[in-house]
């Protein structure tokens, strides 16, 4: 199998810390280059000390981002930078043929009215929207594999698709009134100097923010409204907990057929467990619990796991459906991983496990 | 003011502990009395070493409990003990005339066949239900002055029933479809050796647990129903996180009144605002943030105070209500404190501030 | 008893924010202004959203922070400032007769040569350096209670004076050899919006820092030196540890008079405990510690108490000292309250029990 | 290469989690069999979630331990058992001529009666002593390779030898006045439901232990001793930190040769320099950091590496020397598998990258 030239966009943040990670030990991926504005002129051994024993952490140092040079020598080039800034460098390499792998938020919407409604500015390439594809390899295997712009899935969006989708589009649950409430470690807020991210602001300490309008919420409607083939509006809350990775989300959704004797609730479960293991059983990377277990996040936590649970409840007639990912493998930088391995004929879980 | 002689049976748990941190420190309770099987004959500064500057810690020593003498000393008897455990002291000690204020479930329930349902054993003392008051001073101030039996709310409870009370009250919001996401720090689980409460099974995890009926339902539904006036039944998650102190709770209700201009929106609020200001603004201990705040468990932790946040959101036509306690002060021990200083005539901020 | 007038300058950051804490419960102190250039027309309660259930919190602003105003209001400063910056303004206060109690390190160290040597700029102010009184009560009770300039000990020399000066005094221990091993929960660093300072960078980590010449160093050796009658030069390691708050010394010692028979280690044992208890029996803010126990920062944490515990080792002949303080109150802002409490007559443990 | 099969006995606690996770992901080793009293009949699907992802978790069982069987099916037992019950089994199997390797102290001292001196029952097979290696394989690489019995290093002996024995062997410090403070996470202590390792126990709590004589002296000494070839004793403080993993040593030393110009300073860190590159710029997990880099363990959690830092310091003459290491990988199961890979003629870093 033929080995690609990686290079790493914005590399010194959290995503981009485990997108070097992945890719220096990456079976047919040739990490080249890395590129930090802060940190150009430094090894990677240097940035990260906890890289120093692999080979290449003494030899490889970052550089200022130079999107022309990239095009001339990148096969992929992944962008871990903030929103409208990655575009900046998504145009120049899409013309030139280069695979983008996106982990920002510039090409998850296909409509540049709802990318300005929640971003606050013009979409700045609009043009290269409907050439791209939402990274989510669960349900969009075969468009990724034709695609030369992946807009990876954000870390919630990811946590919230992955359960609903397969039950909107087998019609099992209404699309309205869905509600998720998520809890996310501090490393989904960057690695950015501010003071409410510091350790003593954090630790033993539990807030939701954002609400009730997450930036998020746009990919995570559109993802759902194309699901349930209309449009899907959500409620939900993200929330600060004090771990350093790691994201449980918890979803209260109302099935589509009323259920109240014991008989209906065994055969909607059934229909439930039916649907998710069509969806998943075969799915790499979507664990389904089994028995009492519930998700946990110390149990993804360092894979590209996205791990469910459901929940029936007869009291209520409402469907739970919880989920634990890593935000930084699963939600950002193993799905990106992920999508370069289908897009580039490797082993879907090559370099993942 | 006359101090009242003040004893806790079970003063070796969590709660316990906060409960003799509070008494200690009580401008009108003597705290004559530890009781703890495990710990018997050892002094309050050997079993809490961070209690050893205190003149008393190393006089009092905790004894083995004894309903009997405990009834002809005390005037104020706490209960920090297991259901079903509880009752067996409060029978006695009520029948001897003793202020017995329970931090247990035993007497929050006025039905003994829901206790049995969600405690999954006979009521322990079934007569005392009708005497009991559920110790929740912002609703129950009246009766707690004239009762000899204080059922002191859970923690969970708390986080619910203060935000959700006055809107039901009120009739702002539908006593149907209410959700509750909650998250709690891990002393609420107690000072037990299990292995599921070690700290390297809890640190850089987030879980949920007893979904979908936890044993805390009962006494939500049953105050909630009592405040609407009809059978309230919601929906209840309970997460655990790696904080020591705290409970978040989220609430997603649905407001009576289906609001979707902006008009409807600013009226909905100024309802809501007015609502909370009746039932709160004199309150010492439950806090309305305003502006932009929204709660954070740090703010609270080691104080009796609720702070309360709600956002209307047009989007979804919902009311979110986000809430923050300590679980062992204002959720257990700091009300149960409350409480004493309400039916003993004291300021009802004794020893709480 | 007279309430004296009290402001805070520099009240944002973590010492500042105790200090505020202390102060707005003091029974004989009332703090009139507190000042912050970042905060300047905020109230209390909208900084320090955990202070708003205190009455003056929705009532007291911050200010822009200006010494001619200050001079002619208050009884009694507090300096919450970087050194350097502190000296700007206990030059008008002090010249004012204003009671100034710096944190910062400015007026620490009797000699301006050793500031410049270890915070590398001349000193601010050297002609005040005369007039100051190092503010650790247990030793400087009497010239705290003369003086107008109390410059208050750092944290770590806090959690090593107090073990070690009654030895070096009592001539038990040798002046050479002493190596000090720290740990600080990260509010040590202050509120910084610093990478380094960062949840994720602190969380799951342990590391030593400013090896091998930290500059507390300077008012450590200052003051064992003076204890010890001779030119004290120790080893001193501090280290970054995952909690909020804390600090636990364990120091190095060798008895001045060797022991290797089991007799001579109770002999020697008697006398090191007759010392401790001679300087610290009837010390309201030091606790030693008996039996088994060992200290641990969770017992002290928001208290004004540092716990001391040693044992001899027989093996290595050495003395082990082990203490354990809040860096924020016992290692910076209680100890400047208890300073400002024996300075101005009230009892010594007035606003810290 | 010749694939061996592997049992772990004893693999339900910590380190026989991290076993079983680097015997599953092993390319020369075939994990048949994992034992636990406990477990017996669960999959390790079931006990440990996280693993649930591998093809062989859902059927490969925990079973009762069975050294007879075992004997007959495995080619390399390692054993994660306490103290005293491992030479039960290390015992027969050794007698059978397979290969164990013991993770337990049984088999690292020399001496029976410092065995029995230090854990306090008779050596349960002194016999097999003189035949064991103690497998730190950057010392007993050569010797680990012709034995049937390793004693594999505990966590804090690994994180103080790794530093000094080559300054010991090249005569570069003194054997005397050695001081080793350690501070490990709280899985050190084990997966034991004990109150004492509680979550809110262990969370902002930081505590010494075991001083002044805590069992992992008997080891750490042998070493010294055989590495000085004189007895070495030293002093040595274990501290217990809020975090999962790692452990820190901060090790005080005196260079053999008094240094007091600058000149002598610069010789002797160029020969300690030279000490250190030659014991280890080739080991493959032994990392020597460099400029002003400092241990940290959260560069090593999760690795096989240790990393190491050290400082001269002109004041006082000092060599100060800090090591990382993650305790349940360098210190336990990862250091247990590089000796297996030894053993066995597997390259020696086989499944540890």
């Amino acid at each position: 199998m033929k080995t690609k030239k990686v290079a790493i966009v914005g590399a010194s943040g959290y995503s981009g810390e485990v997108l070097v990670q992945l890719l220096l030990n990456h079976p047919h991926a040739e990490l080249f280059a890395v590129t930090s504005r802060s940190n150009a002129g430094q090894t990677l051994a240097q940035v990260f000390p906890k890289f120093a024993s692999h080979p290449k952490s003494k030899t490889l140092r970052f550089v200022e981002p130079n999107a022309e040079l990239l095009a001339k020598q990148a096969d992929v080039v992944f962008l871990a930078l903030p929103h409208g800034v990655a575009a900046e460098f998504a145009v120049p390499l899409n013309a030139a043929g280069v695979i983008v792998i996106d982990l920002s938020a510039d090409f998850r919407l296909k409509s540049a009215e709802v990318y300005k409604e929640f971003y606050a500015h013009d979409h700045p390439a609009p043009e290269l929207l409907k050439k791209s594809v939402y990274g989510l390899p669960e349900f969009y295997r075969d468009e990724i594999k034709k695609s030369l712009l992946i807009a990876s899935p954000g870390c919630y969006p990811t946590s919230i698709l992955l359960p609903t989708i397969p039950l909107l589009k087998a019609g099992l649950i209404k699309p309205t009134g869905i509600i998720a409430d998520s809890l996310s470690g501090v490393s989904g807020a960057g690695r950015k100097a501010e003071t409410d991210y510091l350790f003593c602001e954090c630790n033993e300490s539990v807030r939701p923010y954002g609400v009730p309008k997450h930036r998020h919420l746009s990919e995570i409607e559109e993802q759902l409204s194309l699901a349930a083939k209309t449009k899907v509006t959500i409620q939900f809350t993200p929330h600060l907990i004090p771990v350093n990775r790691g994201i449980l989300t918890t979803l209260y959704l109302a099935p589509e057929k009323h259920f109240s004797t014991a008989e209906e609730m065994v055969a909607l479960g059934e229909k439930i467990s039916a649907c998710y293991a069509k969806a998943y059983a075969n799915e790499p990377f979507v664990r389904l619990l089994e028995g009492k277990s519930l998700p946990d996040t110390k149990n993804v936590v360092g894979t590209n796991v996205c791990e469910i649970a459901w929940r029936l409840d007869a009291r209520t007639a409402r469907l739970i459906v919880m989920s634990a990912e890593d935000n930084l493998v699963k939600g950002a930088s193993g799905q990106a991983v992920q999508s370069m391995n289908i897009l580039c004929g490797f082993p879907e879980t090559a370099g993942l496990v």
